[in-house]
């Protein structure tokens, strides 16, 4: 759960006055994100999400985000569309931070995904690529695998509090991937963090995507390794076939897999589950005092990369070209 | 901020069934009241506030609370107002919680009360004490002069940690009250915790009242001055004779005081004022590892207190018969 910065009334109100929103009708923290504080905003004009974006989100790269919805919503893509206020700009500041306004989803995560939840999200994100690909503007991935040794080196020493041989598992793992990641897949924008929590279902079918401030330029095919991850194991971290070959499938109908994709995607993996084994690792050794934030558990993902590092190659996940 | 108990999308679906609300579109965890978990929900029939009730509310008190709202909404204090299900019950159980649906209140709280914010806040809380006053259910308050020696006495040795010289206050301080409280003013239900939070606005109007969940049997009185602690001092913990003098004139005007309420107010001041301090530094004292809400700091009320402690008579307050 997430409010980090708390907003004044009076505050608030000046800000809602520089919008075409009407009077401000209720504002109340809500518990979604956890790099940003979130406030469900009623308005006379209706129903938003205001955010105010802390410090883990660099206010560089907010216009980058803030395109990106309003470019896929324009191709269809339903997601939250950031509102303008008065003269034109859709990114603000409110209470010392970067703050945005944006319409609010109907929808609900899926604690539980099925794999008919796996099969609608496989479409969906395709059609997220898709839409993507005539995006204009890029920004970099941090956290791909140029970023994962300098994510570890400052606080491997401490790897053991976490698990017996953790250290020299992600030593070995980094040589591995390091020698091996594929840098000329098709790419573009991909979400990156396309976990249940992001996807918001009405019944069986998706009525939206959020939380696009890991969006970033990078190969589609990992964008689809981390979401086999984020959705395709139990909750004993044990993958399910049938729920990863539901993803798969739904995805290729919608955009095909090229070969180097496919013979990538073993790497790709173990590249996404190594990704946040490391950025939980990190959250799980640096909780501030007073945290209001439970950090996740890394151990999670140290499950999830061993699975993938007994795939031989691709038709592990039922991948053929 | 608060969401103890996460809520399953299928379990929430199951629950949403027995009543005639039509489709679950959107649930969030929000960040207000601190002693339940509460969500935004949106369904088919609107807007609404899901409460899952936490250990710390007794289940047997439940019906007490929940007709409350119902007899107070029915004379027109605007409250939320608990939703029945299909068998005509308001309340549930979800995710191995008594569990309500309350109607959702637009308003907002102010984080910086005027003296016309505490003039409203007096003819509210009149108005509500007069629709209470023909409430047929009782509920004593376990937090009144008698509770206080066995709230203290267990962790009364740890009272130097947070500030010097505490501990004798207090024994002072109860000594003082339980020799004096006035046990026969006027009563009945009160809200007994009015603080900013519990009181939405819409500009300088109040638009509802919420949170009744330590609503009791007590003296009407006493309710003035906890919201007198409440609302009438600065930051720094001063006094502020304006604000005070409104609060009490806009009460009075609704429902006039009787000379011994009057007589008794300078310690019903005291009095609210020590129980803040001593459930605040209860709770400071006991904060569980891994709590998600920071404990209110109370020396708050120590500052408060010993400006009661100062008062003279009633007219300290601008009361007179």
């Amino acid at each position: 759960m997430a409010v980090y910065t708390q907003v004044d009334d009076e505050e608030l109100i000046a800000f809602l006055s520089t919008y075409d929103l009407g009077p401000l009708l209720a504002c109340k923290g809500i518990a979604e994100g956890v790099e940003n504080s979130n406030y469900y905003l009623h308005t006379g004009a209706g129903s938003f999400i205001l955010t105010l974006y802390e410090k883990r989100v660099a206010e560089v790269d907010l216009p980058f985000f803030l395109s990106l919805m309003e470019h896929l919503a324009a191709r269809g893509v339903t997601c939250p569309l950031p509102v303008k206020n008065k003269a034109g700009v859709a990114l603000g500041r409110l209470a010392g931070r970067p703050a945005a306004i944006i319409t609010f989803l109907d929808g609900y995560s899926v604690q539980h995904p099925e794999a008919a939840h796996c099969a609608a999200l496989g479409s969906a994100l395709a059609e997220f690529h898709l839409a993507g690909a005539d995006f204009a503007l890029r920004r970099a991935n941090a956290l791909s695998v140029d970023g994962w040794r300098p994510l570890f080196a400052p606080c491997a020493s401490r790897a053991e509090e976490v698990a017996s041989g953790l250290g020299a598992l992600v030593e070995a793992e980094l040589g591995h991937l390091e020698a091996r990641w594929p840098r000329d897949l098709p790419s573009g924008v991909i979400h990156a963090d396309l976990f249940p929590d992001n996807v918001f279902f009405l019944g069986d079918r998706i009525s939206g995507l959020i939380d696009f401030y890991f969006a970033c330029t990078d190969a589609y095919a990992y964008d689809l390794a981390i979401c086999l991850n984020a959705w395709c194991f139990d909750a004993e971290h044990r993958y399910e076939p049938e729920k990863g070959a539901a993803l798969l499938d739904a995805y290729r109908r919608r955009r095909p897999l090229a070969a180097e994709e496919i013979a990538a995607f073993p790497t790709l993996a173990r590249g996404a589950a190594l990704r946040f084994l490391l950025t939980r690792y990190v959250d799980w050794l640096n909780v501030p005092p007073g945290a209001l934030v439970r950090p996740k558990d890394p151990r999670e993902y140290l499950a999830k990369l061993r699975l993938h590092q007994s795939a031989v190659d691709a038709r592990f996940y039922g991948l053929a070209s």
